[in-house]
């Protein structure tokens, strides 16, 4: 089996976009739908994407388990796998998580930089880990089958959750701090344990967690795999580029800000820098899986490690969430 | 000036309680009209209020500001000031704490119990103190004039909350933790501080929060109040009684698990103890008032200490809010 899985993307979606995620032959997509919306607001967004379903159905459908990767991989369509950036949309009621994974959700962020009802953000000042009803909505995320992403949470709250869940978890889009200190870049001791657990970290292509940022090098990066790979093994890694491909900057200000505060915030921006950063030039949009291949080709990992990065792990990591 | 004022009540809302509050000569009382509900179920709330004040317009009518205090007192009525036990009615959105205003909110706690995207909850194992929304809210609601409380809250987050706002806070409905030592009682420390920033403390006559609970002594909680005295002064005193008259038990429950649990939660009772526990024979509802300056006079404050901690110390923070 070869699959080629991105799982992250938050692009401003089009007939465009699903072409050239075909282009890269990807199977899989984990889409971000939701950032500050609420529940109804999640079911407003599945009905556009009901609509770009059967707009475009020779080349995307709604993946709900593995066997939605496998099918894609032979009809050479692209499954889209729903996500959430934080966990709004089951507001307080423990009753919404079954039902946002009735209406596809099968990741879902227990916080987005800021402190959520379930746990601590990266960007707190304090963190107090995963809360009372973070443990219940653990509990019943495992229950159903949707994965626990702890891309924006902050250190002790993802060290809790992967103790507290049953099944491993995901930090779908982030990287290693060693090579870049970035606020939502990881430590070794997470990554370690998060490797320990079963769990899977996607590497991000999005500059703010870059070295150099937009101007990161193809082989810089594939050198930080090689070294992540060191200390996680060559399992439990793969791809989650963070691509937010077509938007306008007032998306990245909306990610930002979402309704919470009057005075700006600029995230991992910046007063003089607010915008979306340039992507590097050999990871424009998801045809960069190609440059990828050949990086890591040649920084010497095997057709299987290579194979295992670029897809298979969450392939198999799929697997195990139902 | 005389005026009685009963700063926390959440009763089962009908003419018997405006009567009995009438009978008390309470001028005014803040109301709980939400615990868990979002804005639009609080929009509900007031209108279910508005047929209260219509039909009971001999007895009630909202209380918006302080003078409202001084008109109820002329026209021998009891002004009803609306506040929250939580701040899930402003969501995610900053925006709200100034329509919440609008709609005659006057109190909201940053918690009940757990945590909230402002700060942490009293029932919390970690206390993070208040997030980057909670700095933004209490921001907000010191500009538009809503009482920071703190009832149900952590310690970290109530002292960061008492550095935070420019305005002295509320702890409207606990007692102190040297005389009994519930979860949701405070200690000196913050007591102090409280005092010290110009906030009040509203003594509670429910019995979860009094020693010897329902069997707690009139004496008893004077001699309390004396030693409370001691350590905050006289003038940072009220009663805040957390009457929860003529509530099914169904009503606890709710406060308790709202929707964010599937296995029960019984807060400050237990799994033999799950209701509402009984009042103590001298304060079954708020006539026990009466009792209370009998009891205080016992223990040897003067008419103006005695007023001051009945209502005329709420009053005097009332006119510092707007």
């Amino acid at each position: 089996m070869k699959y080629r899985i991105d799982n992250l993307q938050y692009c401003n979606w089009s007939r465009d976009i699903f072409q050239i995620n075909r282009e890269a032959n990807l199977d899989a997509v984990h889409a971000t739908v939701v950032y500050h919306e609420d529940f109804d607001e999640f079911i407003q967004r599945t009905k556009e994407w009901d609509k770009f379903f059967t707009e475009n159905s020779d080349l995307i459908f709604l993946g709900r388990s593995f066997k939605d990767i496998e099918k894609a991989n032979s009809e050479k369509k692209t499954a889209i796998f729903f996500g959430f950036q934080n966990c709004s949309p089951i507001e307080d009621n423990i009753a919404l998580v079954e039902k946002v994974y009735e209406y596809g959700c099968r990741f879902m962020q227990l916080t987005y930089n800021n402190q959520s009802l379930l746990a601590t953000g990266c960007y707190e000042k304090n963190d107090s880990g995963v809360t009372n009803f973070g443990r219940e909505a653990i509990k019943e995320m495992n229950r159903v089958g949707i994965v626990v992403d702890m891309s924006h949470s902050a250190e002790k709250s993802t060290f809790d959750a992967i103790e507290i869940s049953d099944k491993p978890i995901a930090i779908t889009h982030a990287n290693p701090s060693f090579w870049y200190k970035a606020i939502r870049n990881k430590s070794n001791d997470l990554l370690k344990t998060l490797s320990n657990s079963g769990g899977m970290l996607g590497l991000s292509l999005y500059p703010h967690h870059l070295k150099d940022g937009s101007n990161c090098t193809l082989e810089n990066f594939c050198t930080m795999v090689a070294k992540t790979v060191e200390i996680m093994g060559a399992k439990n890694i793969g791809i989650g580029s963070d691509l937010c491909i077509n938007h306008p900057d007032s998306v990245v200000e909306w990610m930002r800000n979402g309704t919470w505060t009057k005075s700006k915030n600029y995230g991992e921006g910046s007063k003089n820098k607010p915008g979306f950063p340039k992507q590097p030039d050999w990871f424009l949009d998801a045809r960069g899986f190609n440059n990828l291949e050949r990086g890591l080709k040649k920084i010497g990992f095997n057709e299987d490690e290579l194979n295992g990065i670029l897809g298979n792990n969450w392939y198999n990591f799929y697997k195990g969430i139902n």
